[in-house]
């Protein structure tokens, strides 16, 4: 019996292509004392692995040619020769693309199947649903009354953020890239008001038509120019939460926009980067309030599940376009 | 004997002149009870004030047309019907360029001239000291041992920020417009480094040799290009201060630069926009504190001092020639 593996081919220019992944076989290792031997389930694709496609320096090592790309994955204990862990458990961890692959036990936290359907824990109760949480709590600093604007809201992160700022009493509003995301953000997430940017001449007047009263919080994940349109439109003190710019990402120059110096100081505005992975020590806290949310019914999460080892580098680029509701996740 | 006035004749359009500025007389006020008769004896020019010469919303509102300009002025009172004041003292305040103004007292503070120049209290232990030290303090969060990069370095502001950062342990390099003013900010402001933005084809490289260990905290005062480059050496978790954005100032249309937001995001980065007059409550420490380093010798000052009322139209265009050593001040 063979073992699948996923690697990176390429550095890809621009957007990715099924080009840029190499598939390849290895045989299937076996757990030595100490190590779990872990069978892979659900695998989380992520905006920010394009990020680490790229030979620069980040918050994070970038992936290497020919090497297998990783992402969080929840995966099946199928041998265990570590004590911590026994046959039949799940576990959640930075995983490597391979079908099986074996771990001394670092970096995994067991999950309960019991508590949540499995693919929770790659979303809402995963970095997906934390990086909502703590962006909004540790630079947002979001206030009841507040108006809340995200974008990328029918997104993975982006859906819960807006969830996340109507239990806190806020007024919503998301964007998004279609009318089914704008309605689904509105009648399925409760947002106040959404906005279809693609089919928006001026985002900065539609911006300031649904926020009549301003922005005090813009939970950015896209950038570029969604993001100059929200910085028009921030009120004084207001906070920009830089999470993600998926619509820089496959950019091959450095992209160019209005300056934003002017701005901030006008209006003594907050833009600060946000990286869940700097928060570490706030996760427990964090996914212990998401649970308690999603037990009442206050937060509802939404995924696409593409099936299959060998569709991972298809869903990943998938994403680019837009084409997953909420999370995208593969089931192996 | 007449009073007079300069006003804003017109607003300006790119680089401030002589004709955006009107000449006119009027009859010196009398003092009504609860009023004192102002008679103005040093004035300040700052950048900010081109900020209000345009007709848009901002942290403070725009002059108008036709009517006196006014900016942070140190007069003397020449006749008192207020008891809180007596004649021959010295306040400082926002007053109206005018030769002789009234005023019901509002927002005006005694200041002391056997405890400081009647100057400092402009610059030091006034708004620009104040800016300094709040700046460094509120957003910059300037710890030991960290690097501290100030642009407008040779300035008022910049050269007491980077003193502070002295102060503080740090190491500082600061960045201006000319030998002269590099060569002052190392040799009597005691800056470890110093690059002359003027003479260096690639500000990137000239900051990260001026930078080994990287930069925590950027005090920008200038905005634009300098700023693209501070932000490409920035250590993760690193601050910038948004303090000023001369080189901004007199631009037509919307300028535009690199965007920042992957850089926020790959170094956990925060760019904040700063306006002393958020923290008034602060004010009474932080001029507390900087009297005590001038006491103290730590902090020196430098002032460029114009003489005569009619030009202070001229001393406030000289500032974006960078014609100034530290502190702008014209002497009536």
């Amino acid at each position: 019996m063979k073992n699948k593996v996923i690697t990176l081919k390429s550095r890809p220019v621009g957007i990715p292509t099924q080009d840029d992944f190499g598939f390849t076989e290895e045989s299937i290792p076996e757990a030595q004392d100490g190590e779990v031997l872990l069978k892979i389930k659900y695998v989380s694709v992520d905006p920010y692995l394009r990020g680490r496609m790229r030979d620069e320096k980040s918050y994070i090592e970038p992936f290497k040619v020919n090497e297998p790309l990783e992402s969080g994955i929840i995966a099946e204990v199928v041998e265990s020769k570590n004590k911590n862990f026994k046959k039949g458990e799940y576990v959640n961890g930075m995983l490597k693309w391979k079908q099986f692959q074996t771990s001394n036990g670092n970096g995994l936290n067991k999950v309960d199947r019991n508590k949540a359907p499995l693919r929770a824990y790659l979303g809402v109760l995963g970095l997906t649903g934390i990086t909502a949480y703590l962006g909004l709590e540790k630079i947002g600093n979001l206030k009841k009354g507040e108006t809340l604007l995200v974008s990328g809201a029918a997104g993975a992160v982006g859906s819960v953020v807006g969830q996340i700022g109507k239990i806190k009493g806020c007024n919503v509003v998301g964007i998004a890239g279609s009318e089914e995301k704008t309605n689904r953000i509105q009648e399925e997430f409760g947002f106040d008001m959404a906005i279809n940017y693609k089919t928006t001449d001026n985002m900065y007047k539609a911006i300031a038509d649904a926020c009549p009263n301003g922005v005090d919080v813009y939970f950015d994940n896209v950038g570029g120019e969604i993001l100059d349109a929200a910085l028009a439109n921030m009120n004084k003190y207001g906070r920009v939460v830089c999470c993600g710019a998926i619509s820089l990402y496959n950019e091959t120059k450095t992209p160019k926009g209005p300056r934003v110096e002017t701005k901030l100081i006008k209006n003594s505005l907050l833009m600060q980067g946000f990286t869940v992975r700097d928060f570490v020590k706030d996760f427990g806290p964090a996914q212990k309030q998401l649970a308690k949310w999603m037990e009442e019914d206050k937060i509802k999460y939404l995924e696409t599940i593409v099936e299959g080892f060998d569709n991972i580098p298809k869903a990943f680029i998938d994403l680019f376009d837009g084409k997953n509701k909420g999370k995208m996740i593969v089931e192996v």
